[in-house]
């Protein structure tokens, strides 16, 4: 069964794509940051919400803080990456709807006034945007290290004091170093994954 | 400045794919749905837990008990497309890890003994995976429109009775029908989006 995606594409994106656990001193520039979000924030969002926010983690300083919140080897990790970036979903994201969703302005308010909600439809649409994020890491030539294994109560306090935003994914990205992959682990057959009705 | 993905590859996938709300008659075939699964599983999650599972809606009898639980327009959009897909994560995906990490069995009863804890890791994985799927979707040269506007807990109730799966999107998918696209609305710019610490 043959895809529209090229071969090579597909292979840049999914099949000879790994997640990276050392990297390159090769820098990661803002400019390459920009590029991979001018390609991944075309995807879609629900309403057009686009909660996602990314905190690119620059600074020796600011480095310290975040990996202070590390559980295991991923502060070793995060400490010799190029870049760390903190994917977090931003709670006032309705605040900007009635710019990005111009054909139902009414959305902000008859949707999305409450808290809890904006959080649950935050979340959720956040976390697909992480999913274009990571893939678009890999089709800027770079490999990403997307780790869950923090504090992110701790980082949100740490980065984030006024409570507006929420951390939930922390990615090392740069040019794959020495023995940067693990074997790739099996996955799911199609016929365990997937069910017809 | 330029991504290593090729332009082809960017519009198919970002650029010019556009979330369809019309689909003609073409249909998708459980081959289709196979390759696209067969490239998106190898995106990563946490742990290769890879705790989405795809249901998909064929017979006219299930599309029915679906759109029941449909929102509005998306009762309707479903009930046109050649075909719907519902994802859904596996609550006991934890019972796969052994096979899935090998490395590590022990995670499986360390990490994963709480449904709670798998409840919050399991969708929070399986959303990532529904963002390679809906680019996987493009990847085939379908087009995807995907919806959050149904009553997920009465789906679950409809489809998934024994309490072992959540849903959380549901996707219509196939070729773009008559006028299927909107204009694509206005996104955030890389430094609304973006912050350097």
């Amino acid at each position: 069964m043959s895809l529209a995606l090229d071969a090579t594409a597909q292979d840049l994106l999914f099949r000879e794509a790994h997640t990276a656990s050392t990297f390159t001193d090769e820098p990661v520039t803002d400019e390459q940051v920009q590029a991979i979000y001018d390609l991944v924030k075309n995807a879609p969002t629900a309403f057009n919400q686009s909660p996602l926010r990314i905190t690119l983690v620059r600074s020796e300083e600011a480095r310290r803080r975040l990996v202070k919140h590390a559980m295991g080897a991923n502060g070793p990790k995060t400490l010799t990456a190029p870049l760390t970036v903190v994917l977090s979903v931003d709670l006032d994201f309705h605040e900007k709807l009635p710019r990005l969703f111009p054909h139902a302005p009414d959305i902000k308010d008859a949707f999305f006034s409450e808290l809890a909600t904006r959080e649950a439809a935050g979340t959720q649409n956040a976390t697909l945007q992480a999913g274009y994020f990571i893939l678009g890491i890999r089709a800027a030539g770079l490999a990403a290290g997307p780790m869950t294994g923090f504090d992110f109560t701790g980082i949100d306090k740490e980065f984030f004091g006024d409570g507006k935003q929420k951390s939930f994914l922390v990615i090392n990205l740069g040019k794959p170093g020495t023995d940067a992959f693990s074997p790739r682990s099996p996955r799911l057959e199609f016929d365990e994954a997937a069910t017809t009705v």
